[in-house]
């Protein structure tokens, strides 16, 4: 009964998703005598927590109720009053959580303040589902650093394309549509100069019939080389255009692009042109939690050789490209099996015509 | 029932896999009162047909019984009497087919037989499955040429090896035992030269417990620069092994060869510096039906090239193997999807931590 209802939460918490950076996705569901009578999910920072939502909702039935909640309810004031004391006050009995708050300096401390106070505690239940969930969220609130995933599309010789230089996806339409609900849910989007250059993208989120909602476009662009009628400088969207370059960019162009509304921000040298861990830490400090980072084949090579990407999602197309599209990953090697980047609890899935492999990388 | 039936005399035929050639691999059971009585397969060119196996096993039983056979009886007498005289001899009142005879001189010859002498047919059954059971023998039928086989075990970025020179495998132990079983289905195994001298491989068949047959050992080495102390040369093998090279090779050393049992065969210059068109014509004029094409590099973009490989089988390892490894199909080239070599119906399967794709391939 408890992984039921903690699977209706996760439901609702998945509802938030891609919305409520820098918070985690969180979802809750009220259980009396046996029947739910309210849920609730966090719809964005800022607003209401999880917990707030349903407690509302459910109004005096929360009164000996038990609280469904796929995370550790706060029990620090933030923008928002603790959770804690709201379920509480509303005469909560028993929360089952889904897991700790994974934030070294609170973990603990919310089921310790309902324990403190009468309430008593389960869990936790779906640990792994909730966990999986806020990735992002996680790797932030114990690294500092985002969830970074690579995204590519590929032949079956590992091509990114069939020419140098030429643009367009190898991958079939299905894909495409997956690689949109993906951006809907990623906090931003990162390409080299290369692929602008080249494919001359969008980087907003096109679903039909539905209003998807546009990651930050983050490009690497070291020397500032963007054509600035370059399509991606153009977008009506909600969501800003960021550029990383070193500080010896051209300050006429720089100041052109601010006028219009890009953001610049410079950063030391590295691999790539770019040092990419600091990219990711002024990315994280402006509360992008997830980055999808879409190639090519330099950038993969250099954040797989910095050790910066946490997970891989690669497309196949059933297509051999040959000896003259552009390598996935330009930059990396490895002298064996053991020294090599790999993936691990590996998921395997048809799209379309194509083969998705997902996985977490592990570095040697 | 009559479906159950065919895939009774399907398991039967599989029995046969890698070991009829130049013949069909052909099962049959015998059904009476809806019992099966009998059943029978092709065990080996020369010796009886499944039919007939199955017919001695029924003796008085099959007055009145139904056939269920995987292929359409023959009405011509090769090495063996034909089936179809048998059939009626032995008062089989109906057949039930998997497939005609593929062959477009008789097809439906035996059929035709059978009815002339009072024996009701019925069919295809299960016609999909038993057309893919003997790919090998159709395509030889049909084209005069052996079922080419790709096969590669590569890395998410499309790579045999991770150093340039470098031998050993980029997959794991499962599909090294998959490799095995499926090499003691094919009738020959090629690779280049630069694969004998990167990897020194044995080329044989080795499957734990059980007696595999080696499949013959075929090497393209158009300047015979193999080393002769090189593994493959040295196997106690009921299979021989064959070279294919230019007739400019040294004389001296194909005598040498020659005396140690090596089969040389002379043919043209063409892709890869031989015709392997020829090669497989040649191949195909032995009795192989069937040849697994196991690289490298050089190789598999060739035969792709040339346009003379049907089938693809491909292991993904979960490991990026970066700038140093070769590359899977060198020489090939594709200015755009529509002008890529493709795969079809493609199958998808975990083996162990590595993902096989395999697919009939596309040329446009």
């Amino acid at each position: 009964m408890d992984e039921y209802y903690m699977n209706r939460a996760l439901k609702e918490a998945k509802k938030g998703r891609g919305r409520t950076s820098p918070n985690p996705c969180v979802g809750a569901v009220i259980v009396k005598n046996g029947k739910p009578v309210a849920t609730g999910y966090h719809k964005k920072a800022g607003t209401p927590h999880a917990e707030i939502h349903a407690l509302q909702k459910a109004g005096e039935h929360a009164r000996g109720a038990i609280l469904y909640v796929t995370l550790e309810p706060c029990s620090h004031t933030g923008k928002t009053p603790p959770c804690c004391r709201a379920i509480v006050d509303a005469g909560i009995t028993q929360v089952v959580i889904g897991m700790l708050d994974p934030n070294p300096l609170v973990n603990g401390g919310g089921v310790r303040y309902l324990q403190d106070h009468g309430v008593e505690v389960a869990g936790p239940v779906l640990e792994k589902k909730c966990f999986e969930l806020n990735r992002p969220f996680i790797k932030m609130i114990t690294t500092g650093l985002p969830f970074v995933v690579m995204k590519a599309g590929l032949s079956l010789d590992g091509k990114l394309n069939f020419q140098q230089g030429m643009g367009g996806a190898v991958t079939g339409n299905e894909v495409k549509r997956k690689v949109h609900r993906m951006r809907d849910q990623y906090d931003a989007i990162l390409v080299g100069i290369e692929t602008v250059m080249v494919d001359n993208p969008a980087l907003t989120t096109r679903i039909p019939g539905k209003k998807g909602r546009d990651p930050v476009r983050i490009i690497l662009d070291s020397h500032l080389r963007i054509d600035e009628r370059a399509t991606v400088l153009k977008q009506k969207s909600a969501a800003p255009t960021w550029i990383f370059c070193l500080d010896s960019a051209d300050p006429v162009k720089v100041a052109r692009l601010r006028d219009r509304g890009v953001h610049i921000f410079f950063v030391g040298p590295g691999e790539q042109g770019l040092d990419l861990a600091e990219v990711l830490k002024r990315t994280a400090e402006r509360g992008c939690l997830s980055i999808l980072v879409e190639g090519g084949g330099h950038i993969h090579g250099s954040f797989l050789k910095s050790k910066l990407v946490d997970r891989a999602c690669l497309f196949y197309a059933p297509v051999f490209a040959g000896n003259n599209g552009v390598s996935t990953v330009i930059g990396l090697t490895a002298k064996d099996r053991k020294g090599a980047v790999s993936l691990t609890g590996t998921m395997i899935r048809r799209i379309g015509e194509d083969v998705m492999i997902t996985g977490d990388i592990v570095y040697r």
